[in-house]
């Protein structure tokens, strides 16, 4: 068995990826840009090369599946780069290429608002893949960087879902129909994506659960069973959302970032405005075994366990990270 | 047999991409980069990605060795990157292991004049390695990016080949005692790159030959008969430094860059600015078969004229395109 999480935000250090390792993750997909242009994102990516530079016992780059085996043979977490927003290819469809080439594995078309190549979802009308979204969706395609529709809209990720010539992921949401949060999917977003081979991988944000902070891990487990009744347990795996030891200016950052000069909330409040606490049975990386139990007590036999926690994620990155055959 | 030619910046084309196999070489390390910045050199990377695409049957990125011998088995020629100024990366260092992981695989340190890291061949005082010199061919020698000093000034070379931890090339020169221009290396500059493991490869530019266009390939291959015997036969190679096809603005943009608003003519003068005309016996890579037949009649044995055609890169390759072990 693997264990992956598809997403995470934290304050990284080498705190937390010791905790990685006590956790057991054989992979992290980590966001390495909210709003960051190419340059910004690529010293981003120098960051992470002098994290593993000095931390060769814990973490290595991944950029295939491969990278996850031999992370797990060798104790250490692969870790894979994604973008929660398409800023870091600016508007020129050929550093798609040049950044999976640097191993970017993963690229949401929007961050919230509308982007060059699609709608978010805090946007009022939804214009569905634009025309140099569908020339980057096609790009994307061709080098083998994954199509990311977590914080998109509705009409813009059936589109993505239907004119991607392969399987695209909603790396980290939740059925909106148990929280009825505008970043959470109707069924029939999670259905064109399942559909088409695609990947949902559950948050543990709370803004994103029933109950928010007060979830109990039995409700979270409830719900993937519940999602996989509807669309199939071998399309769902684990994106937790985890921004652990970031300071509330970092949500200010990921929800602000340089679009407008008003404070923006985004899930959260005036009254509330940093990051909410996380349920008490997922603090941190250690906490990642929890969802096994859980996933157990609400009756998913080990082979679905198995996959929700990470070998239907592996399964994904094999078919979806190289060129496209 | 393996034919490398370890330096060219033509005017790219599908042309020259025949002509390359035509002639039958397997690898060529071209120039992307000679005042370029960082995001201007990504957009020449660009540019090559789409070659890349649209001719899969006559070009293939190299970024080993491997890659060489898997172009000759295909019938194609491996492009390897390499900068002829260290202006890619700027001030930063973690910008090394981004451009290596794009496939840089040469990077000049200085490009006649000085540079952040040390000095040209035009400067009149050398400095010799700078503090962010010396930084940075640790670096390079880490993650296996070769020093390239074709155009740096003599005590830079030399400090450069004893202070680096594995050997460094110049890719494009001849000796100097052949033809003085400023450009071609005295004996004390190639001695303290060969006996360091280092390669010489020798140019076909006119202004670094005897006679210049008129340069006889009896009197070219004589001159590498007398350097293999001073210096040893297998740490020779060719950098031919064809510029095929390009316009003489081009030849003004090696020269002026952006760092000055006079004309600077270099190797040329006000009267002859321009590229100079290429030997008879070399007008393109069509041609680079004749220099085989030229270093058997000055008495080259079967082995040593592989190695200067291309095996010698190619071990050389094998030794120090990959992260320092």
């Amino acid at each position: 068995m693997y264990r992956i999480d598809n997403l995470q935000y934290a304050n990284w250090s080498e705190k937390i990826f010791r905790q990685m390792r006590e956790g057991g993750l054989d992979a992290v997909h980590v966001t390495i840009a909210y709003h960051e242009n190419f340059r910004e994102t690529v010293l981003n990516m120098e960051q992470w090369n002098r994290w593993f530079e000095q931390f060769p016992d814990l973490i290595v780059q991944g950029r295939s599946a491969a990278d996850v085996r031999h992370a797990h043979e060798t104790g250490r977490t692969a870790i894979f780069f994604g973008f929660q927003n398409p800023s870091p290819i600016e508007d020129d469809i050929g550093l798609v290429e040049i950044l999976h080439d640097l191993g970017a594995r993963f690229m949401q078309l929007t961050y919230n608002n509308q982007s060059l190549l699609a709608t978010g979802c805090y946007e009022d009308a939804d214009t569905g893949l634009t025309r140099m979204g569908k020339q980057v969706v096609r790009e994307m395609n061709r080098v083998g960087l994954v199509v990311d529709m977590s914080h998109s809209a509705d009409r813009s990720t059936i589109e993505a879902a239907d004119f991607s010539e392969r399987p695209i992921a909603i790396t980290h949401a939740n059925p909106h129909a148990w929280q009825p949060a505008l970043r959470n999917k109707r069924d029939e977003v999670i259905r064109a994506v399942t559909s088409n081979g695609g990947m949902l991988g559950f948050s543990l944000y709370p803004h994103h659960l029933k109950d928010k902070s007060a979830c109990t891990l039995a409700s979270f487990c409830q719900m993937i069973a519940d999602t996989a009744e509807k669309f199939g347990a071998e399309h769902l795996g684990i994106g937790s959302d985890l921004c652990q030891d970031q300071p509330d200016s970092v949500v200010e950052w990921m929800r602000v970032g340089r679009w407008t000069k008003e404070i923006d909330y985004g899930e959260g409040s005036a009254a509330a405005p940093g990051f909410p606490p996380m349920p008490d049975w997922y603090q941190d990386n250690r906490d990642f075994g929890n969802i096994a139990q859980g996933l157990a007590d609400v009756g998913f036999s080990q082979a679905e366990i198995e996959g929700v926690m990470g070998d239907n994620w592996l399964r994904f990155y094999e078919l979806n990270f190289g060129p496209k055959p």
